[in-house]
């Protein structure tokens, strides 16, 4: 008996539709915990009310997917596209960054409808667009629900901030069990022979604009450091002066240290004679054999001196990310918290490790078309790169080549550090 | 038959529990039309998140009743005495003005428990207090309500400005009927002979600390304005370049002026050709009939200058007040808008009409005992006095002797003003 | 033999000239201690360079006298007019206020050259002017006259504020011999009887516009302390946790206590356990004897509360100027620092007293016509009244009704307190 | 006869001698034209008056050679070590940049004896200094010479500068004999083969610490422009709405433009329809065959991309300098200003070259020992490298491998652009 054309299922399309679903599911799953108080909030500039997180992963669909290729799309509200633009000038003006936390409206309730509006839409426009358009479909979904993931490792992030402004210290989720026993393993230095090195993605398989394209560079003999640095570490440079001390810091570093009296990393807080962190699970004793996090690039590079050693360059990184399986500590171990170094060398997940390098394009570097090519390379400039993922990043998100970057004094990214020497 | 002692009502304390109950529920009722979205958000900092404000009207009862008369009271939350004291360091520290609107947890769900808390010790103690302690506890509580009402009108100021910042300007209640016709009846000048006159409160009757003592005051003959400054009015001052002439203004004014890049009231827009006024029921266009409102003192006094006239001193305006009756568009007309001038002259209610007269002690000014003293005096320096309420009082809240204040360049109130000129 | 017509000299003429020549001449004395350097700075923003004074006085005559007097005036420069506007848009566009400090052109030499052109004019136009301009131009010169006397205390002023901002600590002038021996006498209450009182200068002499009209006020009963509050009695406000207790300040008082870290008067430093006090010798050990200098009216309020009384009104003050000697340590006595009270009361002289009244126009108070008219009027905001001359201020300049005025957080001027009481 | 020892003069000692004369007296050369009230002028916080130039370069000597090296040394002043420490913390504490203009003591007369008193003790040590401290000194004294040169062009930057926020428009030199006929030869590509390159100084010869160690490093095949981007190609971008259009910036350029409201490089001003440029010979109109100089590293990118270029790589413009004669329009032309370019291809002199590579240590790199440690490493963060030279730097203070570094929002340095392409 013949098979009816109707229900012949396209795998690709069927593909795209589950990871588009299984994505966007994801994100209002991490949402559940909050309540509807707890969308709004913009606790420092830098950072975004989950509601808008909500919307503007929508907004990107409907601006680069359904308009352009959705014939008859309408719109679900005439002001989203101002409201939940982030920066693409390309697309027209957005709302100012600052004021995010003071949209009410769009309600929470209705925001959830926009995105129910959007996922209808994109499901049906999956199956029903003509087969010329669907490579420039596939690429631009792809690209979509990378940026999704991007915004679930953000919401995390903001939740975490928002709630650690709140003298009330909400918890975000309950503590996972205590999964560490005992302390890290010692810090072993592991030779790396330099020479050149292959830095970025080749032509194949999805990667950032900015990962590519791969090109030579040239590697020197070094070191890099068995596992991350860890809290115990750190508070071994505050105990011997680190934040007192201006010879350990580059020169914008100290100015920091000393306009905002930086005294620790973000979100530690001392209690008598206890310090403590805030984590998504609220207030708890610091945890001397976890991974040092939620410190800037200027700290991170101050205790790498302190140390008598450096922060490893990028390309250093990434030349073991290419040796080493892509698993951690991700997200999807629910922890959301980096966890005691165990055997593997915590070179994924845990907490994003600050490399020495800044970020710039590499050479021959071509950005996106359009607007989309506002999506990285005009924020390579004053800024560095981060490598191998945190607790909070999608596994499925992560690459050898991946390139995060955060201005030096940003803090309230999971990054945390590992060391590096000239062999 | 003799009645049973135990369904004696003391009618004091019964219209005591109907006063109180009555305002707590129409606090309440004003918040009826709010999403749980909108209880969170500090627009500017002069404001306060609608949740902030029906927390620290409860902690206000607790805190000045609740905790020293009823024994045995616990505390809803023992953090809220810090996050919900507004200005009494007399009661301790508090949470910062400007994150008010940080703070996600309590939940709005938990704010009204916290009310509900407080209302209910506050019934009861109003019901077994000893007599002894009646007349302080009394007077306590009659401060509260009318401090409640206070943040009543307050809550409908920010409400405003929360959703004025709003792209999509969200209407709180739907439009009044439009009542008006015609225009404004054509302002005339009253005259009013000079002479000692006495400014202030006698000793009976409530009254807060700053309209106290009554004391002699010399007044020169003078005319006032038989109604308030209409919109239409003040586009003729601004159609003769009032917000671009340095000699209308003050010198901190025009400073004013150029650094906030004012052209118009608070609320103002233009469309095209058109002017259009934000009010509680949306965007509209601006009826030229009606008072202009959302001007700060700076303005008030250029507009003044530019007519020729001058603003009224509050010893003028209060004389005026004590010879009308006291009514007009107050909050309970539901229209929540200043309205077109009828023959009442608009002495009360519409707009608070900015006075001339800096806010200073009266001679032999006392504040109240204890923290409770804070509640006036420490504030007697840099602002206006401001007379008369306006369309957001409850009509219960006013007397001829009754001094708002606010600083010069302050537009958010409902302010509006009415000119005066030397006989 | 009949006198020669052309050498008859109109006394009153003459006369003008006499003083003309007598204040331009002393402005010139007060800087000749200064280095060329001395004269470029500009420490705050609310201070003026050397310079910039000695041209500024300048340019008043050249804009109100010479130009629309003297036919035929040729400006030094043309681009004098803009940079040596201090206020008066009705003049034209006027040099950023806080960008004074970064002309180094003119030069001081250049400066210098320019005064001697207006001089030479006129001293020209004082001879040759028509009858019929006479008392228009005698009214404007001894404005300019006046004007020039606040600039001379001004110099003052700020030559202390510029020379306390070097760590080297200069001195403008070698210590005064110390005249004061012992202590300052007890204080004691004068009693004040109330009443009706005239405020205010008449139509007679010469008077700032702001001095006018006068006009009847009711001061009550009230007490004068018999002399200044002392560093000492300052001191011991201090010890008793002055600038660290809310109860004591007005609420914008303590935020700024707070924001400045205000912990002493202006130019008191701390040395181990001694207080030491800059002056316009230099710095010294504080004398506990000497009137409290270089304190906000916040402070001077804070104390006043602090110490059981307030301070007085400036009706209440101007009520004893006016049966006062017009005597006391002006800038005459070269001494350029308060003196240790002796017996005269310091009623004049020595510091201005912060008086508790806001700075506002009398009733029926009429600006000078013109760009004159911005002289005064446009700044009766926001500040408030102080009374009755400092140790830097000519005696020629004082009179019972002078009112002078500074926003209530300057500490730059030399200002102190006198208690005051209600009977 | 044998020759007297002590007659016998050294030729390292006299040569070290007679160049520390020559750039010293140079120094003061270029102060020559400055009126007293020139050298106390800040008029951004990224300048120093001229007065602390002067004596920051001597306090480099005084600290890091006399203090160690010359027995009995007495310091000229005791505070200078604090007054004119610029950012070695290793040294003490400092006075704050931002008020280096406020001190108008020492005098400049004072500040020259300084200079003298330093002087005199230098060139008695190296007369007297025992063989064995030889070596370090030499090193310290050619250092301290580099340093004074580098301050010999800030001191032409700032004079610029504190003259153009002057109305007057001063000029400091008279206005060079316009040598330029004619207009630039037209631009045109030269290849360059890729490969990998010897980046850096070796060990020999002087150079920074930050210039070392030579490391190797890939570059592409490439192709630079034969000469500098001009005045004319720049207005060409600016008349294509380059200051307008978002497309061509970097993120944090663009808000830098709208935050400074940027609409043409610093120095141009607009008359009527002709762009005039301010030089140190005072304003005039725009030569369009000049180079374009004082544009930030964000205008240069956005030229470059908006030209459908890039900005060379350090290592491609060091690839070349070190292939070309060092000579060009250095400061001892005496034109103090970029001149239209002829055969040589401007690639030492005229201005300095924005290159698109972060000012980061090199592989390897070592900062010198103890606290002058600090004049380089600490600032490897944030900033963009410069190569080649301007029309203010002296040329012997010049090599290919010279790295001069700002951030990407500095104006004030002679900083100009070359376009490159990838091959």
């Amino acid at each position: 008996m013949a098979q009816s054309p109707d229900i012949y299922v396209d795998p690709r399309r069927s593909d795209l539709q589950r990871r588009y679903c299984e994505t966007r599911r994801r994100t209002e799953a991490l949402c559940q915990p909050l309540a509807v108080d707890d969308y709004q909030i913009q606790s420092i500039v830098e950072t975004s009310p989950p509601k808008w997180h909500l919307a503007h992963v929508s907004w990107f669909f409907e601006t680069f997917v359904l308009r352009p290729f959705a014939g008859g799309y309408r719109p679900f509200h005439p002001r989203f596209e101002y409201l939940f633009n982030s920066y693409y000038y390309g697309v027209g003006q957005m709302h100012p960054r600052p004021q995010r936390g003071l949209l009410s409206r769009p309600t929470v309730e209705e925001v959830y409808a926009y995105r129910a509006h959007v996922d209808q839409w994109m499901l049906e426009l999956v199956d029903m667009l003509p087969e010329g358009d669907w490579p420039e479909l596939e690429r631009r979904v792809n690209l979509g629900l990378h940026h999704e993931q991007q915004h679930q490792e953000l919401l995390l992030m903001d939740i975490k901030q928002n709630f650690y402004v709140n003298p009330l210290c909400p918890a975000y989720a309950p503590a996972a069990p205590k999964a560490d026993s005992g302390s890290a393993p010692p810090m072993v230095w592991i030779d790396r022979p330099g020479g050149q090195f292959t830095l970025g993605q080749g032509p194949d398989g999805f990667a950032y604009d900015n990962e590519r394209p791969a090109h030579p560079v040239h590697v020197p003999d070094h070191r890099l450091a068995s596992r991350l640095v860890t809290n115990g570490e750190f508070l071994a440079f505050m105990d011997d002066g680190g934040y007192r001390s201006h010879e350990h810091w580059l020169s914008d570093g100290w100015a920091m240290v000393k306009r905002e009296r930086w005294q620790a990393p973000l979100y530690w807080e001392r209690d008598g004679g206890q310090w403590r962190q805030m984590g998504l699970s609220g207030m708890r004793a610091l945890d001397p054999g976890e991974p040092v996090c939620h410190v800037s690039y200027y700290e991170a590079d101050a205790y790498a001196r302190w140390a008598g050693a450096r922060l490893p360059s990028e390309a250093e990184l990434e030349g073991m990310l290419r040796e080493r399986p892509l698993q951690g500590n991700f997200v999807e171990s629910g922890r959301l918290h980096p966890a005691v170094a165990g055997e593997d060398g915590q070179w994924y997940g845990d907490v994003w490790e600050w490399s020495a390098s800044p970020y710039v394009p590499y050479p021959g570097f071509r950005p996106l078309s359009g607007a989309m090519g506002e999506y990285n390379g005009k924020f390579m400039c004053n800024q560095m790169v981060l490598r191998g993922g945190a607790c909070i990043t999608p596994a499925s998100h992560m690459r050898p080549s991946y390139r995060n970057f955060f201005y030096p004094h940003d803090r309230w990214a999971f990054a945390g550090l590992r060391l590096a020497e000239d062999a």
